[in-house]
């Protein structure tokens, strides 16, 4: 079992109603390579990033068991930056600024070692590098991919194109929509399963996740939060904690795929508790198990 | 096992994308009963109508064994007419028309028969008039109120006050959060439940349901609908359902409360997919059992 993850690694400044965060850790393939760090270990991560990305997130990642190998470090450039503002509420954010720096001339080159992956988790980039990442590993046993708008929008037929590689996709509602042009999630989870992925992830946020298979349909509650204090990267450490959990048991079936979705659910559920991966960077595996159980209690009823 | 309802009849002249119906049979208290009559018999009605309000539609209402004693039939005034159009997506409705007619003046007697109900069900009248029927009721064994962002906006005081006579509430997330100024549903909850009723159900649509008692909570998935052509009485058919496995069981404990909430999510998830009561004047023992069954099947999950 072996798992590779492709995407961002950012430094993020973040506010929201309740704090601010100046240049912290983030990034699609960071949270999603310490969340699926949980579940098995070594995670092989392909990014990039300048010389200015400090050395103790360096660490952290290798204390995570994350390998670097595929790690490119531009030393005279400068690491993505993203600087975003949540709205009251939380559900809105606008982005002030998007320093792209050296993810903008982003070539993932996965390293031989890693090329024969069975597991392949690829972040939010585009979907021409999301294909060429593909390309360079020997027939992977499942992958799965991230999108969002911005690709839907100006990617369209890159991103439909990238779509029949991928066994799954996981989206958010109004991507799914925006995807397929049908407003109901169910008949837009048949029309983006035509384009390739058998499985697809919807996420609904507050209102929990749907998972379709090829015949089947998986309604996931969300975890009921009194506080949410950082929305970002919630999304990415579902896909790490989904991933995760299916390249540690080697297990593709329906069943195990909705366990999956709930270990994703959890750890998404961990980090948005705190900014940046502060709430994920020391779990234990009673935290994440009494999660998931939490997730059964909360859901499950009998027939009389 | 005794089940009184009381609320409104209506005539509805309902616009939607799909189509349009003109003064076809409405009211809280008519969706309530019908859906009620499918777990108890008979159902204790209280309501109103005009001399217009047609006689097939009485036949109807005796045909599902709802016992109209309660009902006042003033023959020289017009049934409550409400004239709704929906928006391109259902989530949205103007009124077009509300004419209260002898609704305006509605004052709930409760017949000496009735008067020993056990299980009562408020549906969405004025808080003071919900307060006039439970003050002629002997010992209800378990109130069930709804109301709506009229009230909490015009009559927050009397609401208020009512709430500390009922054991459970119903109301939608966008009440839920105007009645309690808390956004987050789980806080606003806590806050509603100090009003006065023990157990809360929180209504999402398509996103399901969320049941509070005492120290639990139970997330109700939505029934996966490709179509939905009429939202008119969702809420209404979900009270009724809810209220009528109630009383069917007299069973008040926390599991058999979250199978009254996919009961009655079954029975809402039956009312939308025609117009006014066209899907639930007929259901089957069969149908109902099994649509709880797929509920059960879309959100379950096994530990490894």
């Amino acid at each position: 079992m072996s798992l590779l993850v492709v995407g961002s690694l950012a430094l993020d400044t973040i506010e929201t109603p309740f704090g601010r965060a100046i240049k912290t850790l983030g990034g699609s393939a960071t949270y999603i390579s310490v969340s699926a760090s949980y579940f098995i270990q070594p995670v092989r991560l392909v990014g990039v990033v300048g010389g200015d990305f400090p050395k103790e997130d360096i660490e952290f990642l290798k204390d995570k068991d994350i390998d670097l190998e595929g790690l490119q470090i531009i030393e005279d450039g400068k690491t993505f930056h993203w600087h975003g503002k949540y709205s009251f509420d939380l559900n809105n954010r606008d982005s002030i600024v998007t320093d792209l720096n050296v993810f903008a001339d982003f070539d993932p080159i996965v390293p031989d070692s890693f090329k024969r992956s069975s597991y392949v988790c690829l972040g939010n980039i585009s979907p021409e590098l999301q294909k060429k990442v593909l390309l360079q590993i020997e027939k992977p046993k499942f992958v799965v991919a991230d999108t969002m708008n911005f690709w839907i929008q100006n990617k369209n037929d890159e991103l439909i194109d990238m779509l029949q590689l991928v066994d799954a996709l996981i989206i958010n509602d109004s991507e799914a929509r925006e995807l397929s042009h049908e407003a109901n999630l169910i008949r837009a989870a048949k029309k983006i399963q035509g384009f390739g992925p058998k499985t697809l992830i919807i996420k609904k946020g507050e209102h929990g996740a749907l998972l379709f298979t090829d015949n089947e349909l998986f309604m996931a509650p969300a975890y009921p939060l009194e506080s949410i204090y950082d929305p970002t990267g919630a999304g990415d450490s579902f896909a790490g904690g989904f991933i995760g959990h299916l390249a540690k048991t080697e297990d593709l079936s329906y069943e195990n795929m909705k366990r999956a979705v709930i270990y994703g659910s959890s750890i998404a559920s961990f980090t948005v508790e705190k900014f940046s991966l502060e709430r994920i960077k020391d779990l234990t595996p009673i935290e994440i198990k009494g999660r998931f159980n939490e997730f059964k209690r909360f859901s499950e009823f009998t027939s009389i």
